[in-house]
């Protein structure tokens, strides 16, 4: 039986190797949802940086250029990290430049991984018939806030080891973790949350109330978001081999 | 009021900080349930160290030396790492220098701590009040699985954020995940911990059930171990103002 794992923080990497496995990268609020979101809405594809000076370069390159720090629009850009913005028509076909506080960063330390794909509930179960049927062992990867663990990403990657239970072995205590902490959440995960995580908090005063509920949902985009070459790209229907 | 935090791994101590702070040192199975035991049983002080070399140099100038590896016993040493073995008579009044695999070294991260001290459910209480009485912010550390978090100890951390929730503030994630956590085991914290902690699975298939059940009890020894100049200490009573 294949191995599942949860790893908390991009920090943590290390202590638990991404060589030959896939790696689901977590960003519930918001970077994911977003690139989840995005894809959905026809985009062409998504290049995750670091620095809001490479963002720039991407723009002056004619991406469009999205870039968020500490939950707000970075100053000088015109997009950040709602996903509402990525579901504009003017989106279609074009290449997004993206950084974010969190999310990018994750994707950057997983080079390599044998695979990176990209994980949100917009689109948990398309990401978990994936999975059950790949070969490779799979690490859950959260961004967290700023090194530090947050709940709103564990609680999805419990979910996703709730609906991985029976395909895969997983012995490690914060796979455990996450999935008793998505178990207490679930009945009502925006009250969980919103009750709870100080990035809520953060995101609270800046009245984003509107783009968490919309991060909670379950499956409304069955869509895979996959790294390329430096790029995410939308994974090819024929790639995703399900047999339910 | 104060702040209180979790931080699930050593790993992480970087994204919190312990300046001015009194770190809360947890390596339930078992460094610190072996610490709080052997105070309670008149051991004088223990050095904790890094390295087996080092734990063998303390040796050869007269302290006794425990050595833990990987759930067992440091191959050429006596005593490892069972809180049994520092129930001894002939521990009394004794230095010992102790390593082990993942507590000594969440210890030696905290050199600019305001001041460090032991905790473990034998000594609960007795830490939740004393932390009440002073006036730093607490961060409680997580010695964790090389690296990973674990669920013993998170759950302890879970158990003291619960003790101290209205003396403190607290807004960080892995305060509130491990106080969820706990509420989720306090019922049969022994069945929680074994049915899904993998260190657990490992201290099985050495046969440390009796170790595992005593480092669980609440409150068995009413003392405080205490970093001075290098090494722990029994914590003076004179120094646990406790008003209650």
């Amino acid at each position: 039986m294949r191995n599942l794992e949860v790893c908390l923080s991009p920090e943590l990497i290390k202590q638990y190797g991404v060589e030959n496995k896939i790696v689901v990268v977590v960003d519930i609020l918001r970077a994911t949802s977003c690139m989840v979101t995005a894809f959905a809405h026809g985009v062409k594809s998504i290049i995750p940086v670091g620095s809001l000076e490479e963002c720039e370069q991407y723009r002056n390159k004619g991406c469009i250029a999205a870039a968020e720090r500490d939950g707000k629009i970075a100053k000088g850009f015109d997009i950040g990290n709602s996903p509402f913005s990525f579901m504009e028509k003017t989106m279609k076909g074009k290449t997004i430049a993206l950084t974010t506080t969190n999310g990018t960063i994750a994707i950057q330390r997983c080079e390599s991984a044998a695979e990176v794909i990209i994980g949100s509930f917009l689109n948990r179960t398309i990401i978990g018939n994936y999975l059950i049927n790949q070969t490779n062992d799979v690490l859950i990867l959260c961004a967290g806030w700023k090194g530090k663990m947050n709940l709103e990403d564990t609680i999805f990657a419990g979910a996703l080891v709730e609906d991985l239970k029976n395909h895969f072995y997983f012995e490690n205590d914060s796979a455990f973790a996450a999935q008793t902490l998505y178990g207490c959440s679930k009945k009502d995960l925006f009250k969980f949350v919103t009750g709870n995580s100080s990035h809520y908090k953060r995101l609270k005063n800046l009245n984003l109330d509107k783009d968490i509920r919309f991060c909670l949902q379950n499956d409304i985009y069955p869509v895979i978001p996959i790294m390329k070459e430096g790029a995410l790209m939308k994974m090819k229907m024929e790639s995703i081999k399900i047999d339910q």
